[in-house]
């Protein structure tokens, strides 16, 4: 393998598929990252058995100069922290001897051991016939508004994923801890044939929205029995499914409110967020939101610290009182989803759900179960 | 305890006196800063023990409104998060039945468990008859070009800090943690009566330059037994000192060398940086010089992961070759602190110390010692 190529272009796509490059890997080789050239460009492929992430640089102009086709694969680590420190506009690549690697400009030459590409697992990354094709713009949104919600607790490992349901021309996402639930509906521009039902580990989608562009290039969907491929420009990624049945969450939403109360999100947000100060324990802080007409206090105590208290003008359509305690943190997880100025939050009773909507973002709901604190 | 008091004035006094909170602190009432009033202002004081900062908020204008006198302690945490939280302009605090204070806004309200100030340890900040003044700017400089070379291992207490001797109208400021030797020499306006030879934990210089404003004002030394105050604008300062003796370094630093290169600060630190890519220790990886005229090879190789040569154009006064290996982050180090771009390396041999100096920073030397490799 020798290739000339232009720095920018090789760091863009090392930095890509380094995020899949575990350093606790058990398989030495995963360590690296997979090189193969051809004439048509360079294909770079790294994986941790869990996700795996494809580049394709395509020879384009003067960018790339292929002198030898051939592969190899590299020390990842060591590859991208030599690329990134160059200050060269051309890098040079050349495997000499089988298993030598040189990387050299004008004034640095790196030697690297390499591994010969046998070694390399053999990962399949298969189309299906028919992918699912997702706004990219619109896929990155459900990400941001949904992964949030997912549990941490590898206890439950179903919940630890987002819930891909697809049906007809109808994408619904839904991402639960148990304690919260965030719900993106998003229409597709085709109507699928086939209706899936899927879980995606939430850690594997946010890698993905990680390092994709800002093109508005259409994503490609590629769901398996066990995995899925998406692919976006000269991206292709993979992730494991999680097997299991995802917790039937379309009968949590109340559809009837006693009241409904709108508020700015941002100075919601700071209200909350000022509530919850005084606390040793900030991913388990009970706030209270206490609604008089229209006039919401938000409240909070800790024996030992002090107690707090909030007030904030808002609309209010029903006119009623209501008292009603959460945890902090999820109602503000919950509250920066909306990419809206102002939320409008629904009550059904004390110790009933809380639903948070927007006008402008009508396809996201977020669900966030109060406490009962008495 | 009763006073209005302009947001941006309180936030900037806690945020000082805060570096001396310690979260570890065995004795609860120091997790507290303690609050004075008085007619002129408000006096905030912290202490870990190992620093005390005290800041005195001058009642200036408008910007303080004292209704009644008195002192409290308060929790550290929450006080300077409500304050950093608080949109106002204005805040007030209150001290009820002794003990309880109320914090508020117009639409905001915390109350908090104070601590009565009899229960605080009775810190003394007491000044000497003769401080030590310092260009405030000049000494943010000797912290920074010298304490990076200080050592954290507490084995040796007495090297983990700076050593000042001050004699006549010279303040010499050596750090060395026996591997490497970084020394600056200022000289004062005035002519000190005493002579002092002391040791300051570096890492409490390094606090009290973070939380030092800009102001052009000179900056006081009080040096005691075994501690010392620096009086810099509104703010305190005291630090332990460490006792012992600290190592003779005068004569470490030779004055006759074989060749000198001179070199550009910011190419020679990236060289260096890449020469340092392969290693798993970041810590310890050593570099080699091989200087040859005019033109200086950077090399470092690992067996497991490969090698790499650097080649860079320098200035050679000696036109002559040496080979010298060292530690890559000691001599990064050395050459981050020039405030210069051009660096002048002076050897002495193979085995022999590497100095640095620049001409526009002629009081400024970083020794490096070399490591065998043969």
């Amino acid at each position: 393998m020798k290739l000339k190529i232009k720095k920018d272009l090789l760091l863009d796509g090392l930095t890509k598929v380094s995020k899949a490059i575990s350093t606790k890997n058990l398989v030495p080789v995963l360590a690296g990252i997979k090189f193969e050239l051809d004439e048509n460009g360079l294909t770079l492929t790294a994986s941790d058995n869990d996700i795996t992430i494809q580049v394709f640089l395509e020879k384009n102009g003067n960018d790339m100069i292929i002198d030898h086709v051939g592969s190899i694969i590299i020390q990842g680590k060591y590859i991208l922290d030599i690329v990134r420190k160059l200050p060269d506009e051309f890098i040079n690549i050349e495997v000499v001897d089988d298993l030598k690697i040189i990387i050299y400009t004008e004034n640095s030459e790196f030697n690297l051991n390499g591994i010969s590409k046998s070694e390399y697992p053999n990962i399949t990354l298969e189309s299906s016939k028919n992918p699912i094709l997702v706004d990219s713009r619109i896929f990155r949104s459900i990400i941001n508004q949904t992964s949030f919600a997912s549990s941490n607790d590898e206890a439950r490992p179903i919940l630890t994923g987002l819930n891909f349901k697809i049906l007809g021309n109808t994408l619904e996402c839904n991402s639960t801890d148990s304690y919260r639930l965030a719900r993106k509906i998003i229409q597709l521009e085709q109507t699928v044939e086939d209706n899936y039902n899927i879980v995606i580990p939430s850690k594997n989608l946010l890698e993905f929205i990680k390092i994709m562009n800002d093109s508005s290039e259409k994503l490609e969907l590629h769901v398996f029995n066990n995995k899925i491929l998406i692919k976006f420009c000269n991206l292709l990624f993979q992730s494991r499914l999680i097997s299991g049945t995802y917790p039937n969450t379309s009968n949590l939403l109340p559809d009837e409110f006693i009241l409904n109360i709108k508020a700015n999100i941002a100075d919601l947000y700071n209200v909350i967020d000022r509530a919850s100060i005084l606390t040793s324990d900030k991913e388990k802080n009970i706030v209270t939101f206490e609604i008089n007409t229209n006039t919401l206090y938000v409240r909070s105590s800790s024996a030992e610290i002090g107690r707090v208290e909030e007030k904030m003008s808002i609309e209010n359509d029903g006119h009623e009182s209501l008292k009603i305690s959460f945890v902090a943190k999820y109602m503000m997880e919950a509250l920066k989803s909306f990419e809206d100025s102002t939320v409008k939050i629904s009550f059904v009773g004390e110790v009933k759900p809380i639903i948070l909507s927007s006008e402008k973002d009508e396809n996201l709901t977020q669900l966030v179960l109060p406490i009962r604190t008495y």
